[in-house]
């Protein structure tokens, strides 16, 4: 029989999640009888909005999930990354540098402080960030005037570096903090689709500092829409708490705001949610990692494709688990994604390179073999943790 | 007896709403059954995020409600109103007419847009920019070159103006919209305080073709946290929509955006808790305005203070009811705060002029002789709708 890739691919997401009624999503939020309880709670308590026990609770858990003193809860993912990077002394005009494989909310953030995204290229292991091939490219672009590091080519000072831990697998971070040290750059990281992983024993999202985590609807656990900001530093929890509240001082009647602040507050009703989420997160790790591990044998058979595994050194969430194509297969690409949405099973291709957008095209950017190549052979497959059979 | 204003007032409060248990704020919610099944309802249809019917039902019941076409559902009030200037054409360095007697906020979208808030006065009966002062002062300060007007002092191009209706009390819109119409500017309303308002029957946020309105828990009706961008325009109200969904390019799976976007989509969850607050809207409205009666009553025969009653040719949904005192009482304006707080009834000043807030100080600013005469005359009384004796 001839071997056919995109038959292949479909039977193995088939043989994985078993045979399911309707259209089976990328990602899914499972919610049990905790979460009508706490939203129920909230309601009747009055207090769905900026003030409310449960946005305090949710902080609380999620920082003693993740073992680091402080979490500020907010709106979404992207503007926990805005204010993380406002926190981390990004100004307007800097460089940043983030991965060209990301979610554009990843540069986004960046313009929003009005500094400009400086794309950089992948791992091939990690997809992240690669230390290594950043290295490189620092030494060359990078000059030091008066204790400040600049781009050479553009004049621009630069000043933070963004790992995104892409659909959960940790990037390689010794060696990217390393770089970051020898160029005195801030090191602030896109935890949005990595709650729960870890590398080398310590979580994602605690390895820098200072990290932005996303709770949207798609994410491992979520709170309808919201993130946080996450850091060990009293500081600057301080200031992510005041900033993301219109800069209010605090005072029982008096209106004065110290500086140009964000409406970017959790709503109580939504902490609610996501703390009936926390107590599940747990349950729902062991049963992303089982269902990676079913597919990961599931296509250990299948030539010409291969699962994404966690890299050396970490433990990921899996949050989305995904197939790589070898080269040869990548024009089949797109008749795999047509094949499995058609028979029900959600599949996408990878983010469409940051700088490759005709918003971002002017950027700065390395050259961007891995990510160009890592492209064009990525796809994601369903996800989420009840598809485990038997789940 | 020796007259007492603060006691009169404390009096005429506890008269009005009667005996309470425990604090009254100055606006609570009210929660029924129907709050409790539609969130209940969402979260077993697992669509709490971005994805889901009580956005799109959300939206049009919110544009029914008003008699426009089109309703765009944010994460709040700052977000519609940021986004709703970007959309009137806003571009950075413009100078942006907003009041000086208004929350951070409106100025803040302002700034978010890298354009500059310019002060302007209110009139004493609105509370809201006086369009008669205005003419006066832009027929001194703006100059006309190439069809476009600009500050002649600082030589910025001026594009907009932002009336906010005060406590829900809307704006002389008529003669605003004719000074504006005078020198080119796109008018927008904040009318995040005003949900139900009307001038010359006709609901505030429709008066001018784009408008921003509050969800949040403060507010008449509340989605926990969350705003709303309100047009006529099919064109404005799909901009709109791709903006504050990141500005990504509809595709079954590929990722791209056109375009620098936002994440500031309400979560469905916090829409189908707007949903339900929908249906009481009309029955809160009604009670507040019985609510606002009863005041008046009570403090028309209580010298050196006067209620806040709505303008000529409106009607007012009361969001917060105010008192304003007398010149000679102004003085006592923070005993009475400080007694009506320690007695259990919440009430507050106005908030502090924009334009002598350290971080808006050097921004342009006309003369402010009436805004800064209530600022120091204005406070705020309990003003939830179920605080009409007998509801």
């Amino acid at each position: 029989m001839k071997h056919d890739l995109v038959t292949d691919v479909l039977h193995a997401i088939r043989q994985v999640t078993g045979d399911r009624q309707g259209f089976v999503a990328l990602h899914e939020p499972s919610f049990g009888r905790r979460e009508r309880e706490l939203v129920l709670d909230c309601i009747d308590s009055g207090f769905v909005s900026s003030v409310g026990n449960y946005v305090d609770l949710f902080e609380q858990r999620l920082a003693n999930f993740l073992g680091v003193k402080y979490a500020v809860a907010v709106v979404n993912g992207t503007a926990a990354l805005h204010v993380a990077l406002l926190l981390a002394g990004v100004r307007r005009n800097d460089e940043v540098f983030v991965p060209s494989l990301s979610f554009v909310a990843t540069a986004n953030a960046v313009t929003y402080c009005g500094a400009i995204p400086h794309f950089v290229d992948s791992a091939p292991d990690t997809l992240g960030i690669d230390p290594v091939s950043l290295s490189g490219y620092l030494e060359e672009i990078l000059i030091q005037k008066d204790n400040t590091w600049f781009n050479r080519r553009t004049g621009r000072r630069v000043s933070v570096i963004v790992p995104m831990h892409v659909f959960g697998h940790p990037v390689h971070m010794d060696a990217l903090l390393e770089v970051a040290a020898r160029f005195d750059l801030q090191v602030v990281e896109d935890a949005a689709e990595s709650l729960g992983s870890s590398y080398k024993c310590r979580m994602t999202g605690t390895l820098t500092g200072l990290s932005a985590f996303s709770f949207n609807g798609n994410k491992v656990i979520t709170t309808g829409g919201g993130g946080a900001i996450v850091t060990d530093n009293q500081e600057l929890a301080k200031k992510a708490k005041h900033i993301t509240t219109t800069a209010k001082i605090p005072h029982q009647w008096a209106f004065a705001h110290d500086q140009i602040g964000f409406n970017y507050r959790m709503p109580n009703l939504n902490a609610a949610l996501g703390c009936a989420q926390l107590d599940a997160l747990p349950d729902f790790i062991v049963k992303k990692r089982a269902l990676a591990k079913s597919y990961e044998t599931a296509f250990s058979g299948i030539s010409g494709v291969s699962f994404v595994s966690e890299p050396a050194h970490s433990h990921s969430n899996y949050w989305l688990n995904a197939l790589l194509l070898d080269d040869a297969m990548a024009s089949q690409r797109d008749q795999i994604l047509a094949v499995t949405n058609d028979a029900g099973y959600m599949t996408r291709p990878v983010w469409q390179l940051l700088h490759t957008l005709p918003i971002y095209a002017d950027n700065p950017a390395m050259l961007m073999p891995i990510a160009e190549s890592l492209e064009k052979r990525l796809l994601n497959i369903p996800s989420s943790p009840f598809l485990i059979t038997g789940a």
